[in-house]
Protein backbone atom coordinates (compact mmCIF):
# COMPACT_ATOMS: atom_id res chain seq x y z
CA UNK A 1 0.00 0.00 0.00
CA UNK A 2 1.43 3.51 -0.95
CA UNK A 3 4.59 1.74 -1.43
CA UNK A 4 5.11 1.20 2.00
CA UNK A 5 7.91 -2.20 2.90
CA UNK A 6 7.98 -2.22 6.42
CA UNK A 7 5.36 -2.30 8.70
CA UNK A 8 6.51 0.91 10.35
CA UNK A 9 6.09 2.44 6.87
CA UNK A 10 2.50 0.40 6.62
CA UNK A 11 1.35 1.98 9.85
CA UNK A 12 2.04 5.74 8.17
CA UNK A 13 0.85 4.78 5.07
CA UNK A 14 -2.62 3.66 6.74
CA UNK A 15 -2.61 7.03 8.85
CA UNK A 16 -1.99 9.39 6.13
CA UNK A 17 -4.96 7.59 4.06
CA UNK A 18 -7.70 8.12 6.69
CA UNK A 19 -6.08 11.82 6.67
CA UNK A 20 -6.57 12.40 3.13
CA UNK A 21 -9.64 10.49 2.91
CA UNK A 22 -11.08 13.18 5.46
CA UNK A 23 -10.15 16.20 3.20
CA UNK A 24 -11.32 14.71 -0.28
CA UNK A 25 -14.38 13.19 1.25
CA UNK A 26 -16.60 15.61 -0.78
CA UNK A 27 -14.38 15.87 -3.74
CA UNK A 28 -13.98 12.20 -4.53
CA UNK A 29 -18.24 11.97 -3.79
CA UNK A 30 -19.46 9.89 -6.75
CA UNK A 31 -16.42 8.66 -8.01
CA UNK A 32 -16.25 4.68 -8.36
CA UNK A 33 -13.72 3.04 -5.72
CA UNK A 34 -10.46 2.83 -8.88
CA UNK A 35 -11.07 6.72 -9.33
CA UNK A 36 -11.32 7.49 -5.59
CA UNK A 37 -8.21 5.04 -5.15
CA UNK A 38 -6.33 6.87 -7.75
CA UNK A 39 -6.99 9.80 -6.66
CA UNK A 40 -5.90 9.33 -2.71
CA UNK A 41 -2.83 7.93 -3.96
CA UNK A 42 -1.95 11.70 -5.88
CA UNK A 43 -2.73 13.36 -3.13
CA UNK A 44 -1.14 11.23 -0.57
CA UNK A 45 2.32 11.63 -2.49
CA UNK A 46 1.78 15.22 -3.28
CA UNK A 47 0.21 16.35 -0.19
CA UNK A 48 -2.00 18.57 -2.04
CA UNK A 49 -5.30 18.08 -2.23
CA UNK A 50 -6.16 20.46 -5.32
CA UNK A 51 -5.27 16.90 -7.32
CA UNK A 52 -8.42 16.20 -6.20
CA UNK A 53 -10.19 19.03 -7.81
CA UNK A 54 -8.08 18.53 -11.19
CA UNK A 55 -7.32 15.38 -12.05
CA UNK A 56 -9.58 14.29 -14.59
CA UNK A 57 -10.07 10.85 -16.58
CA UNK A 58 -11.43 9.60 -19.72
CA UNK A 59 -14.37 7.23 -19.37
CA UNK A 60 -12.35 4.72 -20.89
CA UNK A 61 -8.78 5.55 -19.04
CA UNK A 62 -9.37 2.86 -16.35
CA UNK A 63 -10.34 -0.48 -18.40
CA UNK A 64 -8.03 0.12 -20.81
CA UNK A 65 -4.72 0.74 -18.62
CA UNK A 66 -5.82 -2.18 -16.61
CA UNK A 67 -6.60 -4.54 -19.17
CA UNK A 68 -3.18 -3.29 -20.63
CA UNK A 69 -1.43 -3.23 -17.33
CA UNK A 70 -3.02 -6.65 -16.53
CA UNK A 71 -1.56 -8.25 -19.74
CA UNK A 72 2.06 -6.84 -18.68
CA UNK A 73 2.08 -4.06 -21.82
CA UNK A 74 5.57 -1.89 -21.83
CA UNK A 75 5.21 1.14 -19.94
CA UNK A 76 6.88 4.40 -21.64
CA UNK A 77 7.72 7.42 -19.38
CA UNK A 78 9.46 10.61 -20.64
CA UNK A 79 12.11 10.78 -17.36
CA UNK A 80 14.44 8.47 -15.57
CA UNK A 81 12.70 9.64 -12.53
CA UNK A 82 9.54 8.85 -12.99
CA UNK A 83 11.07 5.78 -14.46
CA UNK A 84 12.73 4.68 -10.96
CA UNK A 85 9.39 5.40 -9.24
CA UNK A 86 7.05 2.72 -10.70
CA UNK A 87 7.19 -0.01 -9.23
CA UNK A 88 6.16 -3.05 -12.33
CA UNK A 89 6.31 -6.82 -13.05
CA UNK A 90 6.97 -5.59 -16.63
CA UNK A 91 8.91 -3.52 -18.69
CA UNK A 92 9.37 0.38 -18.14
CA UNK A 93 11.15 1.86 -21.00
CA UNK A 94 12.77 5.67 -21.04
CA UNK A 95 14.39 6.84 -23.66
CA UNK A 96 15.85 9.91 -22.93
CA UNK A 97 19.36 9.08 -22.22
CA UNK A 98 20.15 7.26 -25.28
CA UNK A 99 22.90 8.37 -27.72
CA UNK A 100 20.33 8.50 -30.91
CA UNK A 101 17.59 10.06 -28.87
CA UNK A 102 20.33 12.74 -27.63
CA UNK A 103 21.27 13.30 -31.49
CA UNK A 104 17.61 13.25 -33.16
CA UNK A 105 16.47 16.31 -30.24
CA UNK A 106 20.02 18.51 -31.86
CA UNK A 107 19.03 17.59 -35.30
CA UNK A 108 15.78 18.15 -35.38
CA UNK A 109 15.68 21.18 -32.32
CA UNK A 110 13.39 19.26 -30.77
CA UNK A 111 13.61 18.29 -26.74
CA UNK A 112 14.90 15.18 -25.79
CA UNK A 113 11.93 13.96 -24.20
CA UNK A 114 10.24 14.60 -27.78
CA UNK A 115 12.20 13.48 -29.22
CA UNK A 116 12.54 10.09 -27.13
CA UNK A 117 8.77 9.66 -27.75
CA UNK A 118 9.80 9.46 -31.92
CA UNK A 119 12.09 7.28 -31.02
CA UNK A 120 9.63 5.17 -28.63
CA UNK A 121 7.42 4.92 -31.99
CA UNK A 122 9.66 4.13 -34.63
CA UNK A 123 11.03 0.71 -32.02
CA UNK A 124 7.34 -0.14 -32.61
CA UNK A 125 6.67 0.76 -28.70
CA UNK A 126 3.08 -0.81 -27.89
CA UNK A 127 1.69 0.19 -24.57
CA UNK A 128 0.71 2.77 -21.83
CA UNK A 129 2.44 5.53 -22.38
CA UNK A 130 3.09 8.23 -19.07
CA UNK A 131 4.28 11.87 -19.38
CA UNK A 132 5.50 13.56 -15.89
CA UNK A 133 7.37 16.21 -17.22
CA UNK A 134 7.78 17.49 -20.41
CA UNK A 135 4.93 19.51 -22.49
CA UNK A 136 6.68 18.60 -25.70
CA UNK A 137 6.73 15.11 -24.46
CA UNK A 138 2.94 15.34 -24.99
CA UNK A 139 2.36 16.61 -27.70
CA UNK A 140 4.43 14.83 -29.70
CA UNK A 141 2.91 11.63 -28.66
CA UNK A 142 -0.08 12.91 -29.58
CA UNK A 143 0.77 13.17 -33.19
CA UNK A 144 2.53 10.05 -32.80
CA UNK A 145 0.03 8.11 -31.82
CA UNK A 146 -2.65 9.98 -34.19
CA UNK A 147 -0.11 8.13 -36.95
CA UNK A 148 -0.70 4.98 -35.68
CA UNK A 149 1.79 4.50 -32.64
CA UNK A 150 0.16 2.62 -30.37
CA UNK A 151 -0.82 3.63 -27.18
CA UNK A 152 -3.47 1.89 -24.86
CA UNK A 153 -3.73 4.99 -23.19
CA UNK A 154 -2.02 7.92 -21.94
CA UNK A 155 -1.05 8.98 -18.44
CA UNK A 156 -0.59 12.99 -19.23
CA UNK A 157 0.81 15.02 -16.14
CA UNK A 158 3.31 17.58 -17.31
CA UNK A 159 4.21 20.11 -15.45
CA UNK A 160 4.73 24.03 -15.80
CA UNK A 161 4.20 27.12 -16.93
CA UNK A 162 4.93 26.59 -20.63
CA UNK A 163 2.21 24.66 -22.47
CA UNK A 164 2.14 21.97 -19.81
CA UNK A 165 -1.76 23.37 -19.82
CA UNK A 166 -2.34 23.13 -23.32
CA UNK A 167 -0.53 19.89 -24.41
CA UNK A 168 -3.33 17.92 -21.78
CA UNK A 169 -6.29 19.85 -22.75
CA UNK A 170 -5.27 18.59 -26.60
CA UNK A 171 -5.06 15.06 -25.03
CA UNK A 172 -8.45 15.15 -23.77
CA UNK A 173 -9.77 16.01 -27.68
CA UNK A 174 -8.19 12.87 -28.79
CA UNK A 175 -9.79 9.50 -28.69
CA UNK A 176 -7.20 8.19 -26.51
CA UNK A 177 -7.68 7.16 -23.00
CA UNK A 178 -6.28 9.62 -20.70
CA UNK A 179 -6.23 11.06 -16.88
CA UNK A 180 -4.64 14.51 -16.87
CA UNK A 181 -4.22 17.25 -14.28
CA UNK A 182 -5.90 19.99 -16.00
CA UNK A 183 -3.64 23.21 -15.93
CA UNK A 184 -0.06 24.03 -15.38
CA UNK A 185 0.37 21.39 -12.03
CA UNK A 186 1.46 17.90 -12.38
CA UNK A 187 5.39 16.40 -12.30
CA UNK A 188 6.90 13.09 -11.28
CA UNK A 189 5.36 12.36 -8.06
CA UNK A 190 2.10 12.71 -10.05
CA UNK A 191 3.19 10.40 -12.55
CA UNK A 192 4.60 7.82 -10.39
CA UNK A 193 1.49 7.41 -7.85
CA UNK A 194 -0.96 7.26 -10.77
CA UNK A 195 0.61 4.74 -12.86
CA UNK A 196 1.61 2.69 -9.20
CA UNK A 197 -1.83 3.07 -8.45
CA UNK A 198 -3.10 1.55 -11.45
CA UNK A 199 -0.69 -1.21 -11.82
CA UNK A 200 -2.27 -2.41 -8.10
CA UNK A 201 -5.58 -2.29 -9.66
CA UNK A 202 -4.52 -4.83 -11.62
CA UNK A 203 -3.05 -6.56 -9.80
CA UNK A 204 -6.43 -6.65 -7.71
CA UNK A 205 -7.92 -7.71 -10.65
CA UNK A 206 -6.08 -10.47 -11.31
CA UNK A 207 -6.15 -11.77 -7.61
CA UNK A 208 -2.44 -11.04 -6.87
CA UNK A 209 -2.65 -8.67 -4.03
CA UNK B 1 19.75 26.51 -16.90
CA UNK B 2 16.62 24.68 -15.30
CA UNK B 3 18.09 21.47 -16.85
CA UNK B 4 17.38 21.94 -20.23
CA UNK B 5 20.30 20.53 -22.48
CA UNK B 6 18.80 21.90 -26.13
CA UNK B 7 18.09 25.07 -27.76
CA UNK B 8 14.50 23.77 -27.99
CA UNK B 9 14.71 22.98 -23.88
CA UNK B 10 16.29 26.27 -23.28
CA UNK B 11 13.88 28.16 -25.23
CA UNK B 12 10.88 26.85 -23.03
CA UNK B 13 13.25 27.23 -19.69
CA UNK B 14 13.64 30.67 -20.34
CA UNK B 15 10.10 31.48 -21.22
CA UNK B 16 9.26 29.71 -17.93
CA UNK B 17 11.61 31.88 -16.29
CA UNK B 18 10.24 35.24 -17.06
CA UNK B 19 6.44 34.33 -16.11
CA UNK B 20 7.69 32.44 -12.72
CA UNK B 21 9.69 36.31 -12.04
CA UNK B 22 6.42 37.66 -12.41
CA UNK B 23 3.92 35.60 -10.96
CA UNK B 24 6.60 35.66 -7.75
CA UNK B 25 7.36 38.74 -7.98
CA UNK B 26 6.18 40.36 -4.51
CA UNK B 27 7.14 37.41 -2.92
CA UNK B 28 10.56 37.18 -3.37
CA UNK B 29 10.91 41.01 -2.97
CA UNK B 30 14.18 41.44 -0.40
CA UNK B 31 15.82 38.61 -1.21
CA UNK B 32 18.98 37.17 -2.14
CA UNK B 33 19.67 36.93 -5.69
CA UNK B 34 20.78 33.67 -4.22
CA UNK B 35 17.66 32.86 -2.57
CA UNK B 36 15.39 33.86 -5.37
CA UNK B 37 17.60 31.31 -7.92
CA UNK B 38 16.52 29.21 -5.59
CA UNK B 39 12.85 29.71 -5.11
CA UNK B 40 12.41 30.69 -8.87
CA UNK B 41 13.72 26.85 -9.83
CA UNK B 42 11.50 25.09 -7.37
CA UNK B 43 8.35 27.27 -8.21
CA UNK B 44 9.65 26.04 -12.10
CA UNK B 45 9.63 22.15 -11.31
CA UNK B 46 6.17 22.36 -9.55
CA UNK B 47 4.09 24.56 -10.96
CA UNK B 48 3.31 25.77 -7.88
CA UNK B 49 3.76 29.60 -6.88
CA UNK B 50 2.96 28.51 -3.32
CA UNK B 51 6.37 27.28 -2.88
CA UNK B 52 8.01 30.88 -3.00
CA UNK B 53 5.93 31.24 0.74
CA UNK B 54 6.80 28.04 2.24
CA UNK B 55 10.44 27.90 1.37
CA UNK B 56 12.51 28.91 4.34
CA UNK B 57 16.36 29.17 4.61
CA UNK B 58 18.26 29.89 8.01
CA UNK B 59 20.71 32.35 7.72
CA UNK B 60 23.63 30.29 7.61
CA UNK B 61 21.89 27.88 4.47
CA UNK B 62 23.46 28.82 1.07
CA UNK B 63 27.02 29.71 2.28
CA UNK B 64 27.16 26.17 4.01
CA UNK B 65 26.13 24.22 0.88
CA UNK B 66 27.79 25.97 -1.50
CA UNK B 67 31.18 25.85 0.10
CA UNK B 68 29.89 21.56 0.85
CA UNK B 69 28.96 21.51 -2.78
CA UNK B 70 32.14 23.20 -4.17
CA UNK B 71 34.23 20.78 -2.64
CA UNK B 72 32.24 18.31 -4.23
CA UNK B 73 31.51 17.09 -0.88
CA UNK B 74 29.19 13.88 -1.00
CA UNK B 75 25.59 14.26 -0.93
CA UNK B 76 22.73 11.84 0.71
CA UNK B 77 19.10 11.31 -0.56
CA UNK B 78 16.18 9.50 0.82
CA UNK B 79 15.11 7.88 -1.75
CA UNK B 80 16.30 6.71 -5.65
CA UNK B 81 14.03 9.13 -7.51
CA UNK B 82 15.82 12.30 -5.69
CA UNK B 83 18.82 10.49 -6.70
CA UNK B 84 18.03 10.40 -10.30
CA UNK B 85 17.55 14.00 -10.86
CA UNK B 86 20.51 15.30 -8.97
CA UNK B 87 22.81 16.56 -11.39
CA UNK B 88 26.42 16.60 -9.72
CA UNK B 89 30.15 16.25 -10.41
CA UNK B 90 30.70 14.36 -6.57
CA UNK B 91 29.06 11.39 -5.34
CA UNK B 92 24.99 11.00 -4.74
CA UNK B 93 24.54 8.34 -1.98
CA UNK B 94 21.24 6.66 -1.69
CA UNK B 95 21.18 3.51 0.53
CA UNK B 96 17.08 2.73 0.95
CA UNK B 97 17.73 -0.21 -1.39
CA UNK B 98 21.13 -1.40 0.58
CA UNK B 99 20.39 -5.20 1.69
CA UNK B 100 21.91 -4.03 5.05
CA UNK B 101 19.16 -1.02 5.32
CA UNK B 102 16.37 -3.35 4.57
CA UNK B 103 17.28 -5.94 7.11
CA UNK B 104 17.67 -3.18 10.04
CA UNK B 105 14.67 -1.56 8.85
CA UNK B 106 12.64 -4.79 9.75
CA UNK B 107 15.14 -5.80 12.33
CA UNK B 108 14.62 -2.14 14.76
CA UNK B 109 10.76 -1.69 12.75
CA UNK B 110 12.13 1.38 11.49
CA UNK B 111 11.08 2.52 7.74
CA UNK B 112 13.38 1.85 5.45
CA UNK B 113 14.49 5.32 4.55
CA UNK B 114 15.17 5.84 8.58
CA UNK B 115 17.26 3.01 8.64
CA UNK B 116 19.31 4.34 5.18
CA UNK B 117 20.70 7.50 7.41
CA UNK B 118 21.76 5.44 10.14
CA UNK B 119 23.65 3.11 7.99
CA UNK B 120 25.35 6.37 6.15
CA UNK B 121 26.04 7.82 9.97
CA UNK B 122 27.62 4.98 10.56
CA UNK B 123 29.68 4.66 7.26
CA UNK B 124 31.00 7.78 8.80
CA UNK B 125 28.96 10.26 6.00
CA UNK B 126 30.00 13.80 5.70
CA UNK B 127 28.38 16.45 3.25
CA UNK B 128 24.89 17.74 2.57
CA UNK B 129 21.86 15.63 2.85
CA UNK B 130 18.49 16.15 0.77
CA UNK B 131 15.46 14.36 1.91
CA UNK B 132 12.73 14.65 -0.25
CA UNK B 133 10.00 12.39 0.68
CA UNK B 134 10.08 10.28 4.08
CA UNK B 135 9.69 13.16 7.62
CA UNK B 136 11.12 9.47 9.22
CA UNK B 137 14.43 10.24 7.69
CA UNK B 138 14.50 13.52 8.75
CA UNK B 139 13.95 13.12 12.50
CA UNK B 140 16.45 10.15 12.42
CA UNK B 141 19.20 12.49 10.40
CA UNK B 142 18.41 15.23 13.03
CA UNK B 143 19.23 13.00 15.89
CA UNK B 144 21.90 11.34 14.10
CA UNK B 145 23.45 15.40 13.53
CA UNK B 146 23.16 16.03 17.15
CA UNK B 147 24.51 12.61 17.92
CA UNK B 148 27.92 14.04 16.04
CA UNK B 149 27.01 13.10 12.05
CA UNK B 150 29.38 15.38 10.26
CA UNK B 151 25.98 17.26 8.39
CA UNK B 152 27.16 20.64 6.49
CA UNK B 153 23.59 21.52 6.06
CA UNK B 154 20.31 19.33 4.92
CA UNK B 155 17.39 20.08 2.32
CA UNK B 156 14.62 18.89 4.42
CA UNK B 157 11.45 18.60 2.58
CA UNK B 158 9.49 15.44 2.94
CA UNK B 159 5.69 15.57 2.39
CA UNK B 160 2.62 14.02 3.83
CA UNK B 161 0.14 15.06 6.05
CA UNK B 162 1.68 12.59 8.82
CA UNK B 163 4.87 13.63 10.76
CA UNK B 164 6.49 15.70 7.72
CA UNK B 165 5.13 19.15 8.52
CA UNK B 166 6.27 18.20 12.25
CA UNK B 167 9.47 16.89 11.14
CA UNK B 168 10.83 20.33 9.68
CA UNK B 169 9.74 22.67 12.30
CA UNK B 170 11.94 20.82 14.39
CA UNK B 171 14.36 20.86 12.06
CA UNK B 172 14.29 24.29 12.27
CA UNK B 173 15.12 24.44 15.89
CA UNK B 174 18.38 22.89 15.26
CA UNK B 175 21.65 24.91 14.57
CA UNK B 176 22.13 22.73 11.61
CA UNK B 177 21.58 25.01 8.09
CA UNK B 178 18.54 24.43 6.60
CA UNK B 179 16.18 24.89 3.66
CA UNK B 180 12.42 23.58 3.69
CA UNK B 181 8.54 23.88 2.96
CA UNK B 182 6.75 24.72 5.70
CA UNK B 183 3.37 22.34 5.81
CA UNK B 184 2.35 18.88 4.62
CA UNK B 185 3.88 20.09 0.44
CA UNK B 186 7.39 18.99 -0.13
CA UNK B 187 8.70 16.08 -2.32
CA UNK B 188 11.02 14.83 -4.85
CA UNK B 189 10.55 17.54 -7.56
CA UNK B 190 11.35 20.06 -4.75
CA UNK B 191 14.32 18.44 -3.45
CA UNK B 192 15.64 18.35 -6.88
CA UNK B 193 15.31 21.78 -7.53
CA UNK B 194 16.78 23.05 -4.71
CA UNK B 195 19.88 20.48 -4.76
CA UNK B 196 20.37 21.43 -8.18
CA UNK B 197 19.73 25.03 -7.87
CA UNK B 198 22.37 24.61 -4.97
CA UNK B 199 25.03 23.11 -7.40
CA UNK B 200 24.43 25.58 -10.17
CA UNK B 201 25.37 28.37 -7.74
CA UNK B 202 28.49 26.81 -6.26
CA UNK B 203 29.47 25.99 -10.08
CA UNK B 204 29.05 29.94 -10.69
CA UNK B 205 31.23 30.87 -7.70
CA UNK B 206 34.12 28.48 -8.71
CA UNK B 207 33.90 30.17 -12.20
CA UNK B 208 32.61 27.49 -14.24
CA UNK B 209 29.64 28.55 -15.44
Amino acid sequence: MMGASTRKGEEIAEKSRKIIKKLIRDKIEGLSPEESAIIERIVHSTADPEYADITKMSQDFIPSTIDALWGLKDILVDVEMVKVGISYDGEVKCYINHPSVIRMAKDKNMTRAAAAMEYAASKGFSGVVVVGNAPTALLKLIKLAKAGMDVNSIIGVPVGFVGAAESKKLLTKTDIPYLITSGPKGGTPVAVAATNALINLAKKRGGII
